[in-house]
This record gives structure tokens, sequence and C-alpha cells, in this order.
């Protein structure tokens, strides 16, 4: 009862930087999402108009969240996810596909700009994070997180955490190779053929529909009304997804598969055949029960990592490394 | 030096049990196997055949070791390799694929047989452990070992540790599905179709070249003598390895892949096609410099696997759980 309410207590201000906007919270140490907001980015925002963004929109979440008083809420600790490459233990935003900045020391930049010790991580493996904090893994050591959505990306808890590879690149799922005809495979912004990312994620569905201005989400009501060619644009979704799922299953050998990102919110339209081609080829003597599930965070599975990150500060769970790069900040 | 002096002064025996024969070792903690004997096992041999085989394999290489005193040298562990499903912390030879057997307390048998402490794990992860202490991954903490032999199996070391997955069964790179095209797809022991178990085993390699009586060493040796049909067959060895690495290394994001088993004896004759296939698959931005080599140690490869099992229950680097079902056995 203690933890709980010491948990309750908990203040971090999550920070979920995407391509297009940028969301703030106050989640507290329990998951609980208790004040948010968000703010659109333009397209070719530079650093500073992100920055200015971010801190517009993280202000106005603290004020929202402390209305009496007039002032902001007091917040413990920081934690941002950013998309493309970050290296958590430096703090540093190594890549930002959208708007090709690089090696930004957004940690130390957020821990400034809101007064409390910051952390940051690659929007995928935040997600992992947070369902291991707050969702469906939190009993579980083992599991791959698959984000479906604009593009496709993987992250991989072994052991209980996350793990990152050689050059903290790994589950890299989007990147597998799944079409092999050369007559269906499109061409991945990677350079090659039939990746997953470009057969099965939102952008990946809309081209394989192709009808002009019809986007992923418009092709999962068209499939929840019945149109026949929707729902088998959906099915070869399940069916890559599969696919790439019962490799990965076969490598990792892990107890979960937890789905998030727009697309996986039409995991009912797709569950069917990607469980079929699943079954079809992962090696299940090896493999038994393993759960394929969509996540229960919903769209908010991003900010709670951010959120989770923040809290990871605030404990002993922060790695020695981590550790570090946020003491010597303050020197 | 000291530490130098301490390991080549260490004595372990190392047992490495295979399908068709058990071979045994005196190996120092520098990796020198001092001396070593084999002993050809029935096909049919039962749990009494194998474990009486094991006794007079070890004892007559203990004798060997020690020559002038005409009595056994003194060891200080065992360590034993298994083939199939090993659970390592509790020291139980799971399932044994060859003759059927089960749930047998291998290590505790062993124990009692050689008046010594004793490990075992699955020859295949044996071999990644091998590759640490003794061989080119001493310094690498993220690898893939793969054995291609009669058939495929993989071993996944991640942040310094042999990773197991879920139910133990991580690295099953056998059953990656690497050929799609049903007129060429073997059907692999598992039931499925087109493993690379099925494709690019010795076993395979065999079945594809389909010549009665014509081994994969034969067909090595026919590539190597420069005819045409077994360099093609042998350059498909490499594609299916090459497609399959390539998945596996997108997922695990590895410093290096390790091959062994005899198969990767004939690694020149393939690794042209496998660099090749796993050049055109792989995701290079997220994967940079990732070494694929044929293991230094041979054929040596399981039994220094099984020395360094023994080497771990003497050092200090055993895992708790182990260490207690070791001591267990002294009740």
């Amino acid at each position: 009862m203690e933890a709980a309410k010491q948990n309750e207590s908990r203040r971090v201000l999550a920070v979920d930087i995407g391509g297009s906007k940028v969301l703030c919270g106050v989640v507290d140490g329990t998951g609980q999402v208790l004040c948010s907001q968000g703010e659109p980015l333009d397209k070719d925002t530079g650093l500073d108009g992100l920055m200015s963004a971010v801190r517009r929109c993280g202000e106005r979440v603290l004020q929202q969240c402390n209305p009496v008083k007039k002032t902001q809420v007091g917040i413990d600790a920081v934690g941002a996810t950013v998309p493309g490459l970050a290296d958590a233990k430096r703090g540093l935003w190594v890549y930002a596909p959208f708007s090709g900045l690089s090696d930004i020391p957004i940690a130390r930049m957020l821990s400034e700009m809101f007064g409390a010790p910051a952390a940051i991580e690659n929007d995928v493996n935040a997600c992992a994070l947070a369902e291991m904090r707050f969702g469906a893994c939190r009993e579980v050591r083992d599991f791959l997180w698959v984000t479906v959505s604009n593009g496709v990306g993987g992250a991989v808890v072994l052991d209980g955490r996350l793990y990152t590879g050689a050059h903290g690149n790994a589950g890299e799922v989007g990147h597998l190779c799944v079409e092999e005809d050369p007559a269906k495979a499109l061409r991945c912004g990677c350079g090659r053929d039939g990746c997953l990312e470009a057969m099965a994620s939102g952008t990946g569905l809309a081209r394989r529909y192709a009808e002009p201005g019809v986007s992923a989400k418009d092709i999962g009501a068209r499939a929840r009304a019945g149109e026949p060619k929707a729902r088998e644009a959906m099915a070869r979704t399940g069916e890559y997804l599969g696919r790439a799922i019962a490799d990965c299953v076969n490598i990792l050998n892990p107890s979960a598969v937890i789905l998030g990102g727009g697309v996986s919110q039409d995991f009912d339209l797709f569950s069917d055949a990607l469980v079929r081609v699943y079954r079809a080829r992962v090696f299940a003597r090896a493999n038994p029960d393993v759960r394929i599930r969509q996540t229960a965070l919903g769209y908010n599975a991003a900010l709670l990592g951010a959120a989770a990150l923040g809290l990871d500060v605030m404990s002993s769970r922060i790695e020695p490394n981590r550790a570090e790069s946020i003491k010597s900040r303050g020197e």
C-alpha cells in the first residue's frame, strides 16, 4: 500500500515527439495520464521551432495539471521519446528522420528547459518499456514489440530488459523481406524491395490498395463496412505481419508479441490472416503458447513509454551509465 | 601472469555426446586439449549403453593424460554437451533426439561417475560458449553462432551472455523458411517445407545434389575438384544461409556471426554466395560491419564448449541457480 501511494504521488512530464506533432502529458507513477496536450509541428520545423513547440506544449500541460494556483505543477523528472535513432545512455537524438537533424543533446536540453532530470529513448523502444511497466507485459520477461504505423519498427525485451543490439538497432523487423515476388514487392525507403515496412505499414497498405487519397484508416473503415477489396488488403497486411513475426519468434523464442501503432487499431481485421500465416511458419514445438496481441495502451503507448523513462530516472532501476550521464549534466 | 598460470593448471573433463559417438578430452583453463579419445555409439544404444561408453571413454582419456603413474589424472570438474534439448540450470537432458530418451539427470550422473561437479548444455549453445571463452568472440558481446551439420542449429549471445529465450529455444535458425518455391522446398523434419535445416544442412545439401550414396563431404570434395553441379549445390547452400543470416542480423543486430559444424568446413566454397544474398537482404545502415566467419575452433568447438562449462562450474562465473543444483547433488 505504501509503495502504491508513493507511486501515485510521483509526477513526471512525458514528451512524445512525433513527425507531425508533439504530445505532452503529466503522468503519475501508476501510469495514469493526469493531463495531456498536443501541439502540431510544421513539416519543415527546425530544431528551434521544435524545441519552442515542446516548451509551449509542456508548460501548458504543467499549468493545466495545477489549475488552482495558476502555476505549473511540480515534476520529478522528464521522459521523452523521439523518432529515429536515439542513444539513450548519452541522451542524444542521433538521427531525426523527418528533419534530418542529427546528434541533438535532447535530454540535456529538456532537463534545462523544465528544471528536472531527463531521459530519452527511441519511440518504438519506449513503447516496449511502457508495455513492461504499465501494459500486458508486467510479468513477461521476453517479448517483441512491433509498431505498425506509417513505418514498421520493433523492440526486443529479453530477460526483462530492453535489448538494443550491438549498434542499438535490434528488432528492425520492418526490414525483413516478406514479399519475394518481384511483381508484388514494393520498394522500401531503405532501397530494397518487399520489406515488411514497405508492404504492411499504413503507407504500404494504402499503396497496395492504390486509390488516390485513400488512407490506411479509410481502408480499415471500408473493410469494417464489408468492402471485399479493403478486406483483402487488410488480410494481406496480416499475412505479411504473420510471416515476419514467425521469423522473429523462431529466432527470439519470446513469450509474447505485442502490436501497437495506428494500423494495430485494426488488429481484429487482420489477426485471422496473421495467425494463419504465423502458424504455418513458426517452429511450434520450440515456441508453444506465444501470445500475439494488440497493445491495450492504444495511442498512449509512446507517451507512457516517455513516462516510464522519467520514472526510471527517479528510481534506482536506472542503468549506471544513464545515471552518470544525467549527473554529469549538473556540472 | 599469475592468472595465466592458474588457468594452465586447471583440468576439466570435457564430454561431447553426439548422435554417433562420444568424444572426451582433458582440457586446461586456456582451452588446450591435453588429450582426447573417441568412442563410437551404436544407433540403438539406450541410456545404459551410452553411459557405459561415456565411462570407458572418460576413464581412458584420464589415464592417457597421466601416463607416468598409470592412474587417472585429477580433474576439477566435468562439462558435457548433449544433442537435443537441455535444461542447463537443472542439469537435465530434456530430450535426446536420436534415442528418444527424455529427462535424464545427466549432470548428476556424470558428477557421480567422475567424482567432480558437473554442468551440461545443449551442444549448439556450448559451441557459442566455447567461441566466447576460447575463440574469436572473446571481445564480442553480441553474436550469433550457427551450426551447419546434419541439422542446422543456432545460439544467441547478447550482452556477453548466452540468451536462451522464454522456453530455452532461442536461435532456432534452422526452422526459418528460406525456400518459398514449392517445387524446390524440401520437407523438414519439423513437418514444414523449405526450412533452412531442410535446405542447407549436410543432409539437405545431399538431398539437393540427389546422387545416391554421395554425402555432403563428397560434394565438397567434388566442388573443390571443380565439378559444376557440386559447385552449384554448394553455392545454393550459401544462398540459403545468407538469407537466414540476414533475417537474424536484422532482428538481433549482432557484431558477428560464426559458423561451425561439418558443412562449415567448406565455408570457402559457399561464402561468396552467402555474402551476396546476405548483402541483398540485410538492412545495412542498421548493421554495419557484421563479421561473418567460419569458427577457428573446427571440430573441437563442442568439446571446448563442454570444457567451458566445466571451467564455469569451478569459477564464480557460474549462475547461482546452476551452483545450487550442483551443490544439491552432495546431499
